[in-house]
């Protein structure tokens, strides 16, 4: 499945939903680092599901345990190996399914991919519960980079087009934290409000909506990454594609970039508290695929959940015939809601890999 | 630099402004395929500047030289190697920038990466160029993949805000050629004759704007591709964000798609000539990170070009104070009407990649 | 740590003395291929310690749990990790050479490597067990392998000079399981008493010995690997180091095709059953990285166990004067002996890694 | 041909014999290193044919032109691609071969490998001269180790069994300097003058021989690497059996451990100088994978050239029966003596790789 991504930490990723546990193995990282548990699981409980009604009811403890790596909290040196176990597994809801593909769903990529031997009810489930160890690697990796300064954090910049306010130009670890708060994780609650009624009002209506996330990365020096094909741009996006919905990535103006003109899109250099910054960041961080300095900034289009509850056309594969869907079980309306610590995390393990590789860099 | 992208077919790229020559090498490529040299050049052609006023108009000949892998026209199994001489190193039309960085382009982030020993003048001039590697390697993996019925084709999707048509649900060949014989690749000749007034009147401006360029490749067979960090998004992402000025890449209905309810996104399958597909293609082709057999759509954001004539503020690097510059020499006002068969190239050189994994081994 | 190998199949090994459990993620094994519990576990058992005299009394019961990637014994398509927990950790053994490196072992290249903070208890232990998890992946490697007629046996070759009997031109699955199911796995029985009387006597002088390991896979087809950075024999040399204590490893001749004559050493190639073969095979059935079709055989140098209970001239890290070191506890008087199924279960892995690049997908 | 490797500092080399020039791009050197282009020179004349009776007579000027990375000879931090124009193709001399494929040559694998397509004259050049561009590539990291204070020397150990001197304890520049001065490179000119004799009577008998190369670096630093599959010999060995004829790669007392007890092998550690270091260096420098400072200290078997003048039996692909050959044109009869550098270089540049990427390393 190439559950796999970094150059010098290495996250490989494994589970379905039939087995006795998913988890993930995080090779490179250095030792003697304390990972704080507590902190850790508060932050994977932002993607929990059930935590209140604009999401999923099912029940995932998702509390990690350490198989190895770590001693007394403390790494190891070794691979870290974590899982969380499976206990609620009721694939029962799946069952109708496997001989029509859900729309938009893996279901049907997934057999011609893997043949008639995947059953088809464990993919669809798979997708959405393996970004849990995800949260794991960008939980740690989160610790480490808080460290050396650097801040990761997120919100919900859209969801069914209604817009949150966009980061200021210079957020930081306080914006970061109160986001992370709240129910919904939104700068502007009162957007925010009028989100949680655009979920509910497609969860009523058996529908799903989709939404924008913004993620920004604070404290990082100029000069990390390489142009071409390792610049900074290539490796996040290359690693936040893996997050399921992901269906474009941007970043800084990006694709408002596209209707600007350079006197308007340029920013100009300035100089602030004897450093060479930007005036405005409408590169998000990231010129040549090289980090300004400047604080990165990037936005992931979430896809509406593909699985509601309203009849669909689909095809029965073995009788190769059309034939409509009505999916039973209960979803996420907005997968974009959960998935805001996902992309977090898939930030934070892809910038922590980038600097352990940078580190001295070009200093031989 | 990190001038490499691909896994089975792996692709190298050389060369800065002062140099003797810039190239690539390809390794990988099967052997005893014949590569028509006029066809390929016919498809470098579309990137060389001069050919219009909408572009700037310095002279590259860029007929690329084979040093090796070829052997009378046909692979020889071992990495091919082609390069372009350089010829036209007006390096002086760059002289005054060496302190001066210019506003969104390389020139500052390249000093912080690599120090005070990296030419200024050099760095800013080199991405653009190697771009025609880029088309080498891309224009022989177009011959490669429509020998298996696979093809590759772009156009203008927008410039500065004003809108092409979107291609068909199934685009092909005949669409492909069409485009790329105009002088602005579009589908719409109308919306063409817009951009091109937008395009001149930013020039006469002193300015630049910017555009998106949607790629499509048909013919692909579903089932290709793996989920999570492997997936043909992530792997066609990587890549593209590799191309200088692209700031966003999406798939399918793409950032649209998260304004979206799952009743209107999901794409209901369909039987059409006995085989399995999608009513519409908001997918892009790709669900879960594997092909549906569906066109695959992307489009990329670019940015304006970030030099222009126009005084822009920015920083003296040396005396650290800010400061106005003024950037002689020719430029192209709108870097997406060159780049797209770039976009095409990368797209059909990582999709060969992708299908060589997936093939036996020597029976391309 | 670096505890990953591969390209298609890739596996991720983790575990260190200290934690829950050590296993391994197997990423990229094709779906649908049913794995049979009992014969790996046969397998594993082979590299047990504590069934002879001649090995270790510790006891290891090395059972592996499949955490995910099977469902119900056959293979999902998804990542598979299988762990073995953790049970008999008598870390006292090892409590007195915090500060004294014990010659010839990691202790002190550890250290170097990862600091204070690494305790090096651990890594002693870490190294020898965690060939529990690599035996896990080639034990499921073997299994698939048997299924295209490729088999993959190992022996004794020699243990403290004592020299067993060379495979033959052409060993095969029955030679290789009456090897396996010998307490000391060698080919002539009268050189195995005398190799075992050679361990018991080195044990009884609180000593250790050496050993080489000949390996041999049959039944691939001539023409899988690629020349230089690629072939088979850099792909296997690079992942049999990974084994503790190789110093050194030789294809066909090896060493001493380099006393040989070009006359001597070149395989003349024959007509055989209407295949083209050689009438011999120095080359190891690899030339130019290529395989010939011939048996691929290969030699490890195993050096003798680094814990001898025997006094030993060491530093104290802490005081930097000389001291002297007796290592208490239990210790294989010979690791060769335990690492003849170690490294047929490397060899297997990446020869099935191998065999997949070169394969259609999903044909296996 | 997956002619590429290196993680950080990536080599790809190109080239067969019929194109225009083979050569090699180097990615990831740091920008701002002068390059003294006649110490390069001088490097890659040691692997030169012609310069003795006792290798081949083919004249290949071999020196290199930088198409890129280079400014005014201080790298640019771009990659950097250096070529050797192919000037003397005499093809002829292997046209008769095109049926018959020579025994222990690639001619026969090359053709399963990749079909009738590959022009066998080509393969068979092809390996040997591809040898020079990796003395481009380990000329030039030996140049940036230098300034490290690291030195890479290398002799021959032995050839037709004849055995020169081994490496002191501690081997330096001066002694490197002083074998790579004489025409064959030996420490005791005695045992070079016999194996003079040795190649001189194998030519003169229309035969070859083989000989063992014993290769050090000196001056790293202890910690470096990684335990399992990223270790020191790991990397060095998947490097080094890319050169052509190696059979066989051993660290430190390597095969000569194997036969040795533990109290005899294990180097006992000392105080020296304030440094912790060992008595001896049966190691090699490497201990689990990790240097321990020592010098490292590995030896590669090397085959005796395949292309003998003596006739041989082979068989007529065409016709599928059995025939003799003989091979006209000028061999080298012992390719162990012009490999000598191109260890060095292929030593070199995997150091240079990881010391590049363990720079800080653990240090975070």
């Amino acid at each position: 499945m190439s559950s796999e991504t970094g150059h010098k930490l290495k996250i490989s990723v494994f589970g379905q939903s039939h087995g006795r546990a998913i988890g993930v193995v995080i090779d490179g990282l250095p030792a003697g680092v304390r990972i704080d548990g507590e902190e850790l699981y508060a932050f994977m409980s932002r993607r929990k599901p059930g935590t209140s009604r604009l999401s999923t009811q099912r029940h995932e403890e998702d509390r990690p345990v350490f198989l190895s790596g770590l001693v007394d909290g403390v790494t190891a040196g070794s691979p870290l190996c974590a899982i969380i176990e499976n206990t609620d597994q009721r694939s029962g809801d799946y069952a109708a399914l496997a001989d029509l593909p859900r729309p938009s769903h893996a279901d049907f990529t997934a057999r011609m991919r893997y043949g008639e031997s995947v059953d088809m009810r464990g993919s669809g489930h798979f997708s959405g519960r393996l970004t849990a160890p995800l949260c794991i690697a960008g939980g740690i990796a989160k610790q480490l980079l808080s460290k050396s300064g650097i801040y990761v954090g997120a919100h919900l910049a859209s969801v069914a087009g209604i817009a949150d306010e966009a980061f200021p130009l210079w957020p930081g670890r306080e914006l970061f934290e109160n986001i992370a708060a709240k129910s919904l994780p939104v700068i502007d609650d009162t957007a925010g409000e009028k989100m949680a009624k655009a979920i509910e009002d497609a969860r009523a209506e058996l529908d799903s909506v989709g939404g924008v996330i913004e993620c920004a990365a604070v404290g990082l020096p100029a000069g990390l990454g390489s142009p071409m094909f390792d610049g900074i741009e290539n490796r996040l996006a290359a690693a936040l594609f893996g997050v399921p919905a992901v269906k474009g990535v941007e970043f800084g103006a990006g694709f408002g970039a596209a209707k600007m003109r350079g006197s308007r899109h340029n920013d100009p250099y300035i100089i602030e508290n004897g450093q060479v910054r930007t005036e405005k960041n409408d590169a998000g961080g990231i010129v040549g695929g090289i980090t300004t300095g400047m604080p990165i900034v990037l936005r992931c289009a979430m896809k509406p959940t593909p699985s509601i509850s309203k009849p669909q056309r689909t095809v029965s594969l073995s009788k190769m015939e059309e034939a409509t869907l009505e999916i039973k079980g209960r979803h996420d309306p907005c997968v974009a809601v959960r998935a805001v610590p996902v992309i977090e995390a898939v930030t934070a393990f892809t910038i922590l890999d980038i600097l352990m590789e940078e580190k001295e860099n070009g200093s031989y």
